[in-house]
């Protein structure tokens, strides 16, 4: 029998444990599903995030634009584990890892640990240019999702106010740099929000006068999709009232504009989609990095010298086919499905751990309302078809039944009535002191 | 013809009306009811709220208990007066009012009125015991309603990670001071929270151990119903694991306890729904108030000396059979319906307008999930037939189809599931650097 060896920090007294344990950072795609495949693994199980709730990314733009609320699009992790027996589950801050004693360190305490699993995703980039920040905010959580919300709803507010044309103009101009599926798609709900959800609401602006501006410095949108696909998606874009500007890199972005090709184009909000780079995890291990940050791990996962850490998601930069992995969804789900499948072969001592292998079932994207793209390889879709399809998977991979039933109702009503009905401004703890500072930034 | 005269900071330009100009400041209960009545007056109106929209306040206490998401509560006012030809709608903060020029001063500008409507609400009155404000917060908007569901949820996170004992139970002792009808929901829906909702989720903690007192400094709870339902209230209550403590004053609250009756009981969550104090309007009018600050109005809701300035709702204090009227919607509500028309009347010359008079409908409240009380005079409900006609009057009265739908899909799921869907522990915008800091401030 082995004695738990707990960090300095730990006021728990030590107690004896007959299982490997296991440590998951991070509940996000990756992280949740190598919990969820370690249920029933003779292991115990501790998860740690700092947030008590799962997000399902890929609607973070429908909470940004309105047509969602926040908890339609997220589940607390210690519900969805619930069953698990063999699963603890806390709400903490990691501050770092010791590969050496094998110990997480948290803001409360330090958490041995048999095998770990780094799930601890992304945030945004701005290649080297991080004084873009304060101006071009990106989305990657549900405060980004609801600070942006703010963003756009505040800046018709102030149009709606602003004497001056040409400042009622900015106001009134929207640019998203990157067009990749999130800039698209973004760019297709703000497009519909300012031509239909607010047209008839105003006095003073007619909102349908918004630009919507997509700045992609490729020369193409959606890299990840096939030609043609892409090119009926900026055809549905256009339809929508969404300018697409290929082949511009930004130059600069300040508090009032964004300078491309040397020209000033004057816009209040700008939303950044173009980069991400990932959480500090790297740092904590003093591993190889690539260019983004991401941890070079092995072929299953792991890190070299320490075959018991693996990386997975957008943590992890893994070469396949000569080409690194991109940060989606499914390659941190089936990652994730590959640990928890790795570590249960590891301790039970059954089968051999072959090395990991991403599956790519297809890329989705949507614009608008109704059209949508999807890329199976096998199988292509667009238009009305393709937005069905969009609209069935992500239904099905979004967790729990009352938010699909939420969420359905949501899109129904939506599609049918043209509104966005979770138009809500909302500040921070001090509101009541903010509401007036922040519409005056905005101005 | 006349001119408008537009303040000196207003960068309007002056333009030709021939209607007189209605300002209504604030957009809540009786706000909102003046304006949708004065939609189809011959007169010019514009409704300045510092939010972007209207909440229902007695569904907020269940967005700080996680069944419901601010949005499905809460309505944008431009899209509820959008139909309103003679609308406009400012979201703006009011500074102050200058009865003699007749101008509400704004952050961005000054707006001129014929007639001005102040309805600009409540907040939390300590009874002289504003340091008890941090450590007690009230309910009174989407954000106390929030950062009420993050202390509540974080509470049961900080108590399943503390290895003390009476730290523990500190954490996991909840008291609500005042037994109106907000204290006796509230106290109910976390008492279901803990027992029910969060029941299985834990691994250190058993939530169900969890203790909510309602405190109370009268004899008695719901001072405003017949004794009789108030004591079924008491007994329902008591079912769901409330401990409710009548003639006990609440001596001082500091972070760590509240004091009552010289005895220390140690809580780390309390929360205040005894007193309410109105909102600073009476200061901009150097106008007579009562105790809790609200304005002394006529019979016909004017100040004496200003017959063209009408103040409603909570902000107002209006005597009827020798007592003021309660600061409820229904008070609210009628206060708003009957300005629109008392305006309309001035302003067409048609009819004679009479003093206001509140016809009381009656008081419902709920405890819990299936029990209600009601009282409408020539009927009184308890039980499970209180909650449904609690439930249908909630549904009738809240703004929105999709509201409803949303409202009702949610109860449905609850109702049957005994789950919580919008456990959602969110952050301000500054998240990743605060979310150890604020567990570390409930702990």
């Amino acid at each position: 029998m082995m004695y738990r060896v707990d960090g300095a920090k730990n006021k728990h007294i030590a107690s004896p444990v007959t299982k490997p344990r296991v440590v998951i950072i991070g509940a996000g795609f990756g992280g949740l599903k190598a919990a969820l495949g370690l249920g029933k693994a003779p292991v115990e199980l501790t998860v740690i995030d700092r947030n008590n709730h799962h997000v399902f990314q890929p609607l973070l733009y429908q909470v940004a634009t309105a047509a969602l609320s926040p908890a339609d699009i997220s589940a607390p992790i210690r519900h969805i584990l619930r069953k698990q027996k063999n699963t603890t589950v806390l709400m903490t801050e990691v501050t770092g890892v010791d590969l050496e004693q094998q110990l997480v360190f948290t803001a409360n305490r330090s958490v041995p640990y048999d095998y770990l699993v780094v799930a601890t995703g992304a945030s945004h980039s701005y290649f080297g240019h991080d004084e873009w920040a304060p101006y071009a905010p990106g989305l990657k959580s549900l405060v980004d999702a609801t600070s942006l919300r703010r963003k756009v709803l505040l800046a018709f507010e102030a149009a709606e106010m602003e004497p001056d044309p040409e400042k009622r103009q900015a106001l009134l101009t929207f640019v998203l740099i990157g067009a990749g599926p999130t800039g698209v798609e973004m760019a297709g709900a703000i497009a519909e929000l300012a031509h239909a959800a607010l047209a008839g609401d105003f006095r003073h602006i007619d909102p349908r006068s918004a630009r919507i501006i997509l700045v992609e410095a490729l020369p193409r949108i959606l890299p990840a999709f096939p030609e043609a696909l892409a090119q009926k998606a900026r055809v549905a874009l256009n339809h929508l009232g969404v300018e697409v500007r290929t082949s511009s890199p930004v130059e600069d972005v300040t508090s009032d504009e964004v300078i491309i090709g040397g020209k000033a184009l004057p816009a209040k909000t700008v939303i950044w989609t173009a980069g991400v780079a990932a959480s500090p995890a790297g740092q904590w291990f003093d591993a190889q990095t690539d260019r983004a940050g991401r941890v070079k791990v092995q072929e299953d996962l792991t890190l070299s010298d320490y075959p018991n850490v693996f990386v997975i998601g957008d943590t992890a930069s893994v070469m396949q086919d000569g080409k690194p992995l991109p940060g989606v969804a499914p390659v941190a789900m089936q990652e994730g499905r590959y640990v928890a499948s790795a570590i249960t072969q590891r301790v039970t001592g059954k089968g051999d751990v072959q090395p990991f292998h991403y599956h790519n079932k297809g890329n989705l994207a949507t614009v608008g309302r109704s059209f949508g793209i999807a890329d199976l390889g096998w199988l292509r879709l667009t238009g009305f078809l393709g937005w069905i399809f969009w609209l069935a998977v992500h239904i099905v991979y979004l967790i729990g039944f009352r938010n699909r039933v939420l969420v359905l109702v949501q899109w129904a009503w939506a599609y049918l009535t043209f509104q966005r009905g979770a138009r809500l401004i909302t500040f921070d703890t001090k509101a009541k002191l903010t509401a007036k500072e922040l519409l005056e930034k905005v101005v």
